[in-house]
């Protein structure tokens, strides 16, 4: 029986048979005791077992580690009404645990526990942190089919490249030690027949789409060969990408202000004990300031408000505020923290923001960036420049090769109309959610530069 | 207004507001007619405007394809209670469509719309089948979530090559050019220091969750370097891979087989407009085969009954069934014709199957596979080999790199357990549902051998 059913149905007095893996063994000389996990649910359950059993010696030597089975008569723990126990009659040694198993029954370091991904899921801050990702993606699907949008899976290999960034994985069949041995490079004989690279953003693709369901959304993996080694970046991570026909700058932020408090209202409520377990053990304070994001309404304002609010603070910044100047993470972290809650900066000069973004007379753009206190930029979200002729005058301004982008050109010939969507890191976005400080934390596998194990 | 939540709440007699793209525009001399689509649902509305509107010249020459707003009076259709009409007051023109638009109110062919990638989602096949994905993909998250697994998202970047096989793309930031130019191939240099390909399966990754959470499942993009030009192989394509400990051959069919009811139950629930367009024009019969897949227990036959079935059938194969041999494409149609139903073939030769599934003393492996009628073989399956020495003597048989699979078995080590697990090719699976014959038809932009537009 799984330990997530028997919480459930709580079959007390009964016989049952439950699998799983020892998470700790506590050996006395009449008396044994084993915290059972089988990772179905954030709960454990206690085993009791003692010397009446035949196998007793047996028993006590089973590593912490191995996995089990157990038979035995369910009852509520003496000690607390929430933990059950198991009185055991039989227990049988499924998979024993090598001495030299790398995790042990105390505190290891995340970097240690990185370095051991593939173990990692074993231990009780992982069973939290993956079980709220899995928890999170389920809550952000539930939020989109709900109000009627359309999941797209955009495609991994592309013939563009949205952001005109050089920093693009190439995907190849080419021998790269023959290329080298001969000197020779020919496309024709790649998969493709030609050179193709690995997605660092699906919103072209949403954009096809949009028009023609109005509301879509991406949710997939998305690559940048950005060799950043902060604890924010990584070369591979999910990106949650929708697009709104017929909807505008104000639109779009109401959207994703929605969808954020959504996915937190869904993790309070089906991961309640893995949340609880942060809030005591990783990031004090976790559950209240969850709590206060749904109560509140996320604060919006101006980049221009921006800069002369940083400029007023009469704080030593190494960047000095000026307008027409990016936003550094100093001054994020000053502007989340004077606000306290989620914060939109909105309508930023064109040249701090991407070419297919809706410009305004003022030399603005229609977009904004959703801070979030402690992480940073992690919303980034626009109308999109859907005017063909407005368009095509912002590339050449920008040197672009027109012809690049021809199909992207056209969607706005054939039936435009008023659109915006945003991009949010879904690992940025777990960080916020379990207070964990590193996105290498909140991934199953981490990809950074020099940094591909298992 | 939304035209989905117009059907839903039906304002009738109520002034209201449309956004959308005209799908179809009848001129009549006094009087016009538009089929309006916004895509938030398969129906569309039936916009009529008449001479007394002032703006009637202009309105007449709104093209195909065009964005436009009607503002009018809602009523039931005179023609079918089902369909809802606009009485229209005004009509904006949003975006207009230029006449090189290659999307005509016509019948097109299937390979020009595969071409015409970006603007083929408009029609109205389009709109079914991209709906029906979208749909069926929250039908997985749905069954699997209900079911306590926890959705793992594997990485797409890896070291590793489950399959064994040459057919992966490699991921590189080198530049091919300047290799071919100086005649330096130099992994140091290299985003991840070393040679890193694209993911051909996530299984081995959601082997090392399975040992913690008991039940995963995976969904995601897998990439396989596949010259194959049939109407079933993508080079990039999303599989479903759930894996599941504690649990037997027996058991990983039976998740199979209500993991597929739960997603055909749910389709016919949630694209039931969508399905019915598919049974009459694309598919006939469909509907009626799906409810005979739900009312169905599906078959289990192993491997050498259908060796045996194969040989008395009297059929001239091209390819002689022998016990040892292959399932060629012609034996699974033979099968799946013969059962009439989705059909599992369990316990094959070893020699056929992965060198990690387990082995029997009879020399066969207990893995399987699920034939679909008409698609062919689309769920494989099996129970892992558990057993570290067992694994180990198997890898030696094969010649392989024990190395290379260090972490893979040490969790034969650590706790190892009985545990299963399958892996199904989302688009094959789409095919079934939808009765669409290519692959490239239920994907938003497929890639395959030379074939990486968009």
């Amino acid at each position: 029986m799984e330990i997530r059913k028997i919480y459930e149905e709580q079959p007390i007095g009964k016989e049952i048979s439950v699998k799983g893996w020892i998470r700790k063994h506590r050996k006395q000389k009449e008396i044994g005791f084993i915290e059972l996990s089988d990772g179905t649910c954030f709960k454990k359950i206690q085993v009791v077992y003692d010397s009446k059993l035949k196998e007793f010696d047996e028993i006590q030597k089973i590593k912490f580690g191995s996995a089990i089975e157990i038979i035995g008569i369910l009852s509520k723990s003496p000690i607390s009404d929430e933990q059950l126990e198991l009185q055991t009659k039989k227990i049988i040694l499924i998979g024993d645990c090598d001495e030299d198993y790398p995790i042990q029954p105390k505190k290891h370091s995340r970097e240690f526990l990185r370095e051991q991904a593939y173990l990692r899921p074993r231990t009780t801050l992982f069973q939290a942190i993956f079980r709220i990702r899995s928890v999170a993606s389920m809550a952000l699907h539930d939020f989109f089919q709900k109000e009627g949008f359309l999941y797209l899976q955009a495609p991994i290999f592309t013939a563009s490249d949205c952001e005109g960034a050089g920093e693009m994985f190439q995907a190849t069949t080419q021998d790269l030690e023959e290329i080298a041995r001969t000197g020779k490079l020919d496309y024709s004989k790649d998969f493709f027949g030609k050179k193709v690279g690995l997605t660092v953003s699906a919103q072209f693709e949403a954009e096809t789409f949009a028009q023609a369901f109005s509301k879509v959304y991406t949710f997939g993996p998305t690559f940048r060969a950005d060799k950043s080694h902060t604890p924010y970046h990584l070369a591979e991570f999910w990106q949650i990408e929708p697009e709104v026909a017929f909807c505008d700058l104000d639109g779009i932020i109401s959207i994703s202000e929605d969808m954020m408090k959504h996915v937190i209202r869904y993790v309070l409520q089906y991961a309640k004990e893995e949340i609880e377990y942060l809030d005591k053990y990783v990031s004090v304070g976790l559950i209240s300031k969850l709590k206060k994001v749904l109560d509140s309404e996320f604060k919006r304002i101006t980049y221009k408000e921006c800069i002369e609010l940083l400029q007023r603070s009469g704080r030593d910044f190494e960047f000095k505020p000026v307008y027409g100047g990016d936003i550094a993470k100093e001054h994020e972290k000053y502007i989340t923290e004077y606000f306290d809650c989620p914060i939109f900066i909105t309508y930023w000069p064109k040249e701090l923001k991407s070419f297919y973004m809706k410009q305004l007379d003022d030399g603005t753009v229609a977009a904004a960036d959703l801070e979030l206190p402690g992480v940073g930029e992690t919303f980034g979200m626009s109308e999109r420049e859907v005017d063909y002729d407005k368009l095509i005058s912002r590339m050449k301004e920008l040197d672009m090769k027109i012809e690049d982008y021809d199909w992207y050109l056209k969607l706005r010939k054939y039936g435009t109309c008023t659109r915006s969507g945003y991009g949010v890191g879904f690992e940025r976005l777990l960080m916020y959610i379990t207070g964990v400080e590193s996105v290498r934390d909140v991934i199953p596998y981490p990809r950074a530069d020099k940094y591909c194990d298992y």
